[in-house]
């Protein structure tokens, strides 16, 4: 691509692909990730009731995307245990993060100056993550693009597409929120760069692999700092996304399209279903709720949740302020 | 076997065998799929929330037979992706029936001549799905008939057998049903079909393949095409069903047998624990319900849920009469 | 090792390194399993409502272990149907034990002296299952120790880690207690085991396998008839455990460690982090629950389950010396 001649960028991309993320990506990963849970809400009453839980539910966070991503091609799950360096690094840092003494690693890690550096760190190995996932499904399934975007963003993204079962091992349960009703920001940047690294890899994109790297991962670390800094939320492509969603998924939906009769109509036949469920569960309540609860409800709960992450990133640097 | 040739059936046998279900009958499934998920509580305020947890459903729909039999089968749980053209099509059809102007395609679908048509055909799907399962497993475990059993009732069933998972997708938890507590119809269907099939490969039944297809899609096919008309959820078989059930479970039940004092026994015994139980887990109210719901509340939770099921498939026209 | 030719024991611990588990010893094992659901909260019911449910639950009892090492090696979970002979005595007693006329086989095999006796040897066949495990993971995995560690464990105590999923198929969710936040004393013993013979099989451990057998399988089986027997759960190496706890989780624990002024911004932080929760899923209001459950709550939740199960091993016998 002559643009990268020109910037004389060929260099800086052939290095970044050439870079290693054992040990200091990795370990900044992992760092990143162990604080997260721990700013999970309950994650430190659960390190203090099961350290063994409070580990497992760590490492569902350093190496969910392998396990998820292993299940998916029908890959032993347990595979990266065999990886001994790596877990031993994750559970060091997961030991120091939760019960090192005077709480000094995390309210260091958490001031924002090093959390930058440690979050823009991370963002790069999610291009290493993604990458690896999909040139492993290409080598499995030749041409099949959906498999190679489905097996990069488990791996990218796998620590929140599995968060339901992670919260179980912690004795939390949250029926109501995932990450596909809900994609927070990680999820979202993964899927991207699931399809842009498939496409590239089926020859689709025309642009070179250190290329595509290079452009991803400095999108994502800029990205990423911009959101800390700022403490916003909002993507770059969010006007994009309303836009496709519009044209695709409400203009022409039930609701809109439908006659106010028709409308009627349905809506009494789900309350109706709603009554009967109601009627049959009134034992255990909360089904009927999961049953009935609104979008309005749902987008509450994941918000709440999608804040509660931005939060265990961004703003949570001020508790620890405090601290010292 | 005689009574074929006599009533000249080996050839209409043979057709049927050698039919191929891409693209019409696949295509009757998917669309009868979509709309039984569709009609679920809720699944209409999900398909506006998040449209990618919708198709994800709809795909668990399509194609949760192939998927839980790759997991019981250690197969990548990925492969149906694999086969681009199924997925498009289903996908296309997915959204056709959630997002289509003037919700066209979902009203005429609905339409009880055209739906009769489609649900018959889908039946007929059933039968390629349940032998494919059964063949499969006998080609990796020769003489095991419960794995063939287990595999063909998978592959058949998937979608119902993997619900509750399904549902967690669309941000819905009812662990209090599930088609093992209480099997719907499609679900006990396909497990005699499984049996039936499994006996026929092992030669324990003295049919020809292609013969017991026959008799397996038109049973299944009339069936469905009564209790769609009639409205009636009775099974033929049902008075076998609860014979069985009367002489193996209930005549010589603990509850039956037991002295009264020894049922006294055993009925205080459980109290006590719900008792330390619900004392346990006070702050969680919903398990200590989940944990002392009697059978009457299973029974009706499943009944409800079944009755949902049905009139998805069954009643479910009339609203939408209305709606042209 | 000279002590055991001292001790005579060699040819002892030959002995029973040649001992075969099947049918006897595995039959111990299906009982005691099959009687331990049974002595669930509810699963009575169950067995009425839904024969094949309750035959399924017994099946994850039985096999519990080789169907979770199967998921977590990628081998086929059904792989431990296809041991006809195995399932076919499982099924047996699962139907003796649940459906026999006057109930005679629960309340016989409830006597406290058979108990014993089916207990301990249901402790041998532990030996075996762990031992198992360790070997296939060894085969697999030449020096992964904590592979070996986690399928030894989990093909020894199956049953008690994928306890959430068991419940499920009998319609109870009870997401607040589970095995790794609060690990029940099979569970205990059979990670120290998994622990030993990963040791001994990489020669970390200067023992022979026939040796470490005959000490383990002793050590589990008395440990087990004094706890039926004084109803006591106290563990040998309790007095280990906490001290270990104390050094390594408390002592330098954030809370203590953190100055009041930190512990309360930290505390300050969860609860509005909680307070959000709550309002955003007001509608679903066990996740607000599951969210914001303490560890007191934990520990009574688990401690609970944990007495439940204990009940189930020790005290049951009572109530049905009451039936005879």
């Amino acid at each position: 691509m002559d643009l990268f001649e020109v910037l004389h960028l060929d260099h800086l991309a052939h290095g970044l692909a050439n870079l290693s993320m054992f040990p200091y990506f990795d370990m900044a990963h992992y760092v990143v990730s162990v604080m997260a849970l721990r700013e999970q809400p309950g994650a430190l009453e659960v390190s203090r009731v099961s350290p063994l839980a409070c580990w497992f539910s760590s490492m569902l966070f350093c190496f969910g995307g392998a396990v998820l991503s292993g299940i998916m091609l029908a890959e032993p799950p347990v595979a990266p245990l065999t990886n001994s360096s790596s877990v031993l690094l994750a559970s060091v840092i997961w030991y120091l993060v939760f019960y090192c003494p005077m709480d000094l690693v995390y309210c260091c890690t958490a001031l924002l100056p090093l959390r930058l550096v440690l979050s823009g760190m991370k963002e790069v190995t999610r291009t290493w993550k993604v990458l690896g996932g999909v040139t492993q499904a290409h080598s499995k399934y030749k041409d099949s693009l959906l498999v190679m975007i489905a097996i990069g963003w488990a791996k990218g993204a796998g620590g929140g597409l599995i968060s339901n079962f992670e919260q179980l091992v912690r004795g939390v349960w949250k029926p109501e929120t995932n990450e596909l009703l809900r994609m927070s920001y990680p999820t979202k940047i993964t899927l991207i760069g699931a399809v842009l690294f498939a496409l590239q890899q089926t020859h689709y994109l025309p642009l070179q692999k250190h290329h595509l790297m290079l452009i991803y991962t400095i999108f994502t670390v800029i990205n990423k700092s911009r959101m800390m800094l700022t403490g916003s939320t909002a993507l770059p492509f969010a006007a994009i996304e309303s836009a496709i969603y519009k044209t695709l998924f409400t203009g022409s939906s039930p609701y809109a399209a439908l006659t106010g009769e028709a409308k009627k109509a349905c809506i009494d036949k789900r309350t109706t279903n709603r009554t009967t469920s109601t009627a049959a569960t009134k034992e255990s309540s909360e089904n009927g709720k999961a049953g009935k609860h609104t979008p309005d409800s749902s987008v509450k709960g994941q918000s709440e949740s999608l804040r509660a992450k931005e939060e265990s990133e961004n703003t949570e640097t001020t508790s620890c302020k405090k601290t010292n």
